[in-house]
């Protein structure tokens, strides 16, 4: 049998990580400069579906690291509402794979005018997103044919963590990010097979982190669905306390994502709590009374340990949407590049 | 058979709303001079479970109509990556219930401690969330039995908009929140049957809004959850095409949330696109190609209309809990504070 677009440029992740940190370093470095110049007060992220969650994760990294606070806004002020955003001192980051969603295109514009450095993490440098923006980090992944996004996904937070390691000249980050194409290697090999025989015949889940864990959590949760039509959702191991977890009856699949960080102990906390109330509880990075530990990649920095656990799991969905009898290639009613207005 | 807590309180929210207009109308205008004061250059909001989908649609009506980017900043920032933001020059809205999460206290103290104007929103004005704030908008409420927050959530963003207008200084806003309490008695009497008789026997939907619409439908999700045990997800008209529409499969439920502004043709748009691929699909306030439409109360102003709407909803939605054999009080799994650390 010949592996799926999806399978093949999984496989393609340590590579494509390692040809953005050796081709991008003159433009990552450039706008680390703008950055440092501007002193940003406010970071604003601009993005879409998997690019938001590589957003989301990106708000926590600055927040955490910088102490900048990072507001998501809508592509639709500009696009639908058509409403100009004070944004005068702030630094705007857009990511989209494609570069051209004109919602998108046309935020990044209204950032610039509003004040705003706007910096590009797009896979082609000759989109028009580039063009809109003062900076652009092409992620040099090579075609993604695939309709659910896998090295787009992982080299944009990569671009994102190289550019705020340099934007705070911070060492530690800096070395973490260097190691991430062997980081991603060992992830590919991990084995979730007790998760993938639970999954096989489920119709829903939940998906847990905190911080940036979190935004891999909605990550996993959209690729679940994209390729695997499982209904899984992502929620903040402190959310799913707040009301979601009325519909954790007996059985009920979840997923926590763990890391070495401080929001760990919390993190196992909540995974006892649910698997106490019955629920088929799977997690990483720790052990949890009445759940089933899943191996992980150790000893990372708690920046970059959740992007690593998106590669170990983009190979698991890949054999879980064949094991449900999907394509992981053709997801039903989706096309590869969403045109939103 | 007596009424639940939950039927009583919603039944009670045109009074509440009427309430905290009259009883609250010096600490909105007091805020709203040191906003006007402070000129924040960004507003971050501090808040989880319900009130933070409070929290995200104060997001869109500031920055549609003051032009001010709003942060949404996780509790966990202060309490446990203990990493203080830079703040100043900003302001912070904190969203509690109770006024008593830990988590919300300390990101409000840390707030304050940043540069931060911190306003506190909650039920209760002797919380220790209204102590760690320099301004606290009193709710006036009175107690809320149900676990599912239903009065307060209105009132936390009826607060917020009242702040707004009156920050602002913008007439039609004004007018729009002084005429709630009868909008809000008008929600209370629609009848949505159809979508109640098509979802007593479901198990998973999308609800779908855009801008403030969006936040609406997030709350409709977690109470769809909270109370009717269905795993019901919030949604952007936007976004859900971006990944999410490859579960709808014939006859799988989905409830828009239109009301009359500039996102109801695409709303309109994707409710038609997703109907055309076989979903069971409901609309309010426009008429789509293969979709029911429900009725919704008219001619609000759009910042308003998404709250008017979700009155309408609370009501279904306990009716709804009722028919698939759930008490509405008493969610399983939930209590009604959870202290999040």
């Amino acid at each position: 049998m010949t592996d799926s677009f999806m399978a093949q440029e999984v496989a393609e992740i340590p590579a494509a990580a390692a040809r953005f940190l050796a081709g991008s370093q003159a433009a990552v470095a450039d706008a680390a400069a703008a950055l440092r110049t501007v002193d940003p007060g406010l970071v604003v992220t601009v993005a879409r579906g998997s690019s938001d969650h590589a957003a989301t994760y990106l708000k926590y990294a600055v927040e955490l690291l910088a102490g900048v606070p990072v507001a998501s806004v809508g592509p639709s002020i500009a696009s639908i509402y058509r409403r100009p955003l004070r944004l005068g001192g702030a630094a705007c980051i857009g990511i989209s794979q494609s570069g051209r969603s004109p919602d998108i295109v046309e935020m990044m514009r209204a950032a610039g005018a509003g004040g705003a450095l706007s910096i590009a993490i797009t896979n082609f440098a000759d989109a028009p997103m580039g063009e809109a923006s003062a900076h652009c980090l092409p992620l040099l992944a090579g075609t993604e044919k695939s309709v659910a996004a896998t090295k787009t996904f992982v080299t944009s937070v990569l671009a994102g963590l190289a550019l705020l390691a340099e934007w705070q000249d911070d060492a530690p980050l800096r070395a973490a990010v260097a190691g991430l194409p062997d980081a991603f290697a060992k992830a590919l090999a991990l084995d979730w097979e007790p998760l993938a025989a639970r999954l096989s015949r489920a119709q829903s889940l939940y998906v847990l982190g905190r911080g940036p864990g979190f935004a891999i959590a909605s990550e996993c949760a959209l690729k679940f669905k994209e390729t695997s039509g499982l209904h899984a959702e992502g929620y903040s191991a402190a959310e799913v306390l707040h009301g979601p977890a009325a519909i954790v009856q007996a059985r009920f699949p979840v997923f926590a994502l763990g890391v070495d960080d401080a929001a760990l102990p919390q993190l196992v906390a909540t995974a006892e709590r649910l698997a106490a109330q019955g629920a088929d509880v799977f997690l990483t990075g720790a052990a949890a009374k009445g759940a089933v530990t899943l191996p992980s990649v150790g000893g990372l920095h708690p920046l970059v340990a959740p992007l690593v656990l998106i590669v170990g799991f983009y190979a698991f969905v890949e054999g879980l949407a064949r094991r449900r009898g999907f394509d992981p290639d053709t997801p039903p009613h989706l096309r590869k590049v969403t045109e939103t207005v």
